[in-house]
């Protein structure tokens, strides 16, 4: 009933899966990302079909149950689902995993300390993990880690952590290790987002760039200004602000921060739906009008809403792709930039400056697109990180200029480019060219970005993975500990990608461009 | 930031949405599949922020948790992750659900009963919504239908029920509602089968026709016959027999059969890794070899095994595509059949119907591929079922034969076949041709069928989204209520595929063929 079919194609890939039964476990260095050192024996171990997790020596109270909560959900991805059966006696039993955090605080701040050591012993009774972080964050990033050393057993249908003793110590090479979604173009249900959020802790990204509205809609509830939302695509395409507050709150708690972003002056077409006075004039929507002080005032109002909601030391401003022509086509705008001395070019950088100023009222530091810096860099404030999407080299420029950036140049880091590679992914050097340790430390990691154009709940995580684990390996990994080549990686990548389908995340295949169906039957690890 | 920009498209786009907002909800009738019988009025309910179960007379005892697991499940997909504010005090609060069930037995048999009545009233209190059905399967489905009428209130942020009061009465048209997946091509890990399973049940769809093995891979565990899953495509691609127990127990619970299928004697080259004897030759390794004694007692052990585990009235036997030149090529099986008088057709004949009658010894009705009838229907077990895939026409001729038919046409209702459109799912008609209502009671249904060549775990939802949904309404709903132009349901179906999102289901745009990304940014609504 089949309807393709090729014999000879099939044949071998029967002669695949020979050569690889019983062999994907025997290596034990399929860790995705690569820690920073690793060393591991030959033992195996068994796990108790109680797994206990203890915190003897902790300073972290887990009262809102975190750590709990992040134990459980790493038991059951280990498990996959498989019914465990109990009928091992072996004195190498591991009963659980000890955790001890030294801070007693679990605000995630930017930049806060992510390190953990991971140790397994081989020996001892009873047999306990241990994992020692300064932050509870640390020791969620190590028990993903734990979690990809165990494996269920299918002949004796346990689970087993083979080549112990293991000893981990490891940290990420930046604190900015982020991926873009974007829910103007189309809406991304909240289950979805979660489902984005709990794939990005599997590879250690830690923070969620939420381009929430542009041109095409306003999806989210903004109590100061409550008409905004008017321009979502229908009644149901939106988020309550206590959506945002749940998705904050949802992620943070896996070590998650959530970036807001509202794109200003450009990409704000919608935002005139509800209060069309944004408007240069009906028949010329967008930038918002630089000579309404309404503007500003409903840019406030966002922002006012937002500290309340999103509490990442961040906000993204946008200012990308400002095309200005309706400011001059309006006889009203063009009169005012007239009266104020200022052209086209001037109104875009005072609307931006003006937008940075109201920002930096509620606290936050910001993050603008690249164009700003290309266009009045030196006017910018030193509280501003410029977010790289254009091209390579922008990030030499910025941090030789002393400010703080973001990678994400489209050629190798859009996912929404479904002929970037995960090789390309893989290669993509934040620091190309600085050498300066202090200029170094100004770039504070990157990014990569899901546009929305063509993505929705049906694509967008196949879209996304496995391409986006590969910048993964590159933001957290010690850059000598990277591969020079990608083929290096591949075997493990593909292993990584395997595990994400198991955990039931929509990962495409390595083989071929962004997204692509597989192109025969065969293995996941071959394909 | 974005690569691609129209402006004219978008701006087109920003209407739509406009015209949209508001408006989506206030169209009571988006039922999917739609009922038999629907009335309703026009009165706005509101969710008690405690929605209680009740089973006020009911005879179902629900020592399972069947129930209460369900009205747990329901009441969190109409949630969608919403934060429900308290706030309101009305009189029109809804105050539960009221669910009746006269049997209380929880076997789900073939052809079960159900059938259910779902009446929400409009006045009351407190005021329930009342479910009546014969059996605990014909209240899930009322409580898909409830959850069907219920959407959170972005602006007051509470759950509301439209159109009440509401009296509906449904049944399905016909008893058999299959989905195909093909677990050979390649693997499908237990928590995406279960994802599938759960998106069966929101289109009412009722068999999980599980293809298990094929020639490229063997990946479940026989324990009579250990070796078979050697053909597995590695190690970790592999169900344990109490992985098959689990996956069936959780799609009962749901109102789902599973239906096996072990396709023989084609389709079986994964099988002579573990037993290299069931291979005609090293060289030819396929069919099964009809002369080996061994072919037959590996069948019973897998059948027995299978007893054990898939308790549906039904084993697939599949019996397609069968090339015996390995038969007639290898001369130690030529002169057995000589010997016996056979010549390639013949023993194709023995081999089928020798493996019908194992199936029958261990209490199984069979399914058979249509060429099974097609080339000696008058030998099959009268407790044979014909699973058409070929094309169109063969169900009349089964039914005219005294047998039971499954439609499954290819060019229609093949979900690999990207070409297939959702409109083609929804106009393929099981009764084409038979009039005659005994005959008409022969065909028990119909099934989808998702083979894998191209699908894993990263394309396997939106490749069976919408498109199956178009096909359930086909098996669900009355003929005479059913649309004779496909254009009359699109919006419904649209409706319904936005739901599928929101529940986190990967369901693919209408517009294209099957599984296409989205052409342009829009609301889900209009894709």
């Amino acid at each position: 009933m089949a309807c393709i079919w090729d014999t000879h194609s099939l044949h071998f890939g029967l002669l695949f899966g020979i050569l690889l039964s019983f062999s994907v476990t025997t290596n034990g260095l399929k860790l995705w990302p690569m820690p920073k050192s690793v060393n591991y024996g030959s033992k195996t171990l068994y796990w108790s079909t109680n797994m206990q997790l203890r915190t003897d020596g902790s300073n972290y109270a887990d009262s809102s149950g975190i750590l709990k909560e992040a134990f459980e959900r790493v038991v059951n991805l280990i498990k996959a689902d498989h019914i465990i059966e109990a009928k091992f006696a072996n004195s190498s039993v591991l009963a659980g995993v000890n955790v001890v955090v030294h801070s007693s605080d679990d605000t995630l701040n930017f930049g806060i300390d992510e390190s953990y050591t991971l140790n397994v012993p081989a020996k001892g009774s009873p047999l306990y993990a241990k994992i020692e972080a300064s932050t509870i964050f640390g020791a969620l990033h190590a028990l993903e880690t734990f979690s990809q050393l165990c494996y269920f057993n299918f002949t004796s249908k346990v689970v087993e952590l083979h080549a112990a003793p293991w000893t981990i110590y490891d940290l990420p090479r930046f604190p900015y290790r982020g991926l873009l979604i974007d829910t103007s173009r189309h809406y991304l249900p909240v289950p979805v987002i979660k489902s984005v959020i709990d794939s990005m802790t599997y590879s250690k990204l830690n923070v969620l760039h939420w381009h929430i509205v542009d041109d095409q809609s306003f999806p989210i509830e903004i109590p100061s200004y409550p008409k905004l939302w008017y321009g979502a695509y229908s009644y149901t395409e939106r988020y309550t602000i206590n959506d945002a507050i749940d998705i904050v709150k949802y992620a943070e708690r896996k070590g998650v921060n959530v970036l807001a972003e509202i794109d200003v002056p450009g990409h704000t077409l919608s935002w005139g739906v509800g209060y069309s006075s944004l408007w240069p004039s009906k028949s010329c929507r967008e930038p918002l009008d630089v000579s309404n002080e309404f503007s500003f005032k409903v840019i406030d109002g966002i922002l006012s809403d937002f500290s309340k909601v999103f509490k990442f030391k961040f906000v993204h401003l946008g200012g990308d792709e400002v095309n200005t022509s309706c400011w001059t086509t309006t006889p009203r705008i063009k009169e005012w930039l007239n009266n104020h001395h200022m052209n086209e070019s001037d109104g875009y950088r005072y609307f931006v400056l003006r937008a940075q100023q109201i920002a930096l009222s509620h606290g936050y530091d910001i993050i603008n697109w690249e164009e700003t810096f290309n266009n009045f860099g030196d006017k910018l404030s030193p509280r501003t990180v410029v977010h790289n999407w254009l091209g390579g080299g922008v990030a030499q420029k910025v941090v030789a200029d002393g400010l703080r950036c973001i990678v994400s140049n489209q050629d190798k880091w859009y996912l929404d480019h479904l002929d970037a590679t995960w090789e390309g992914f893989y290669t993509n050097e934040p620091l190309t060219n600085i050498t300066n340790p202090a200029q170094q430390k100004l770039v504070l990691g990157g990014e990569v970005c899901m546009w929305g154009e063509h993505i929705d709940t049906s694509d967008i995580q196949q879209t996304i993975w496995p391409r986006a684990a590969a910048a993964a390996e590159r933001l957290w990994t010690p850059f000598d500990k990277l591969a020079k080549d990608p083929k290096d990686v591949i075997s493990r990548l593909a292993h990584f990608r395997c595990l994400l389908n198991q955990r039931g995340v929509q990962a495409a295949p390595l083989i071929g461009n962004g997204r692509e169906a597989p192109s025969d039957p065969g293995s996941c690890y071959k394909q």
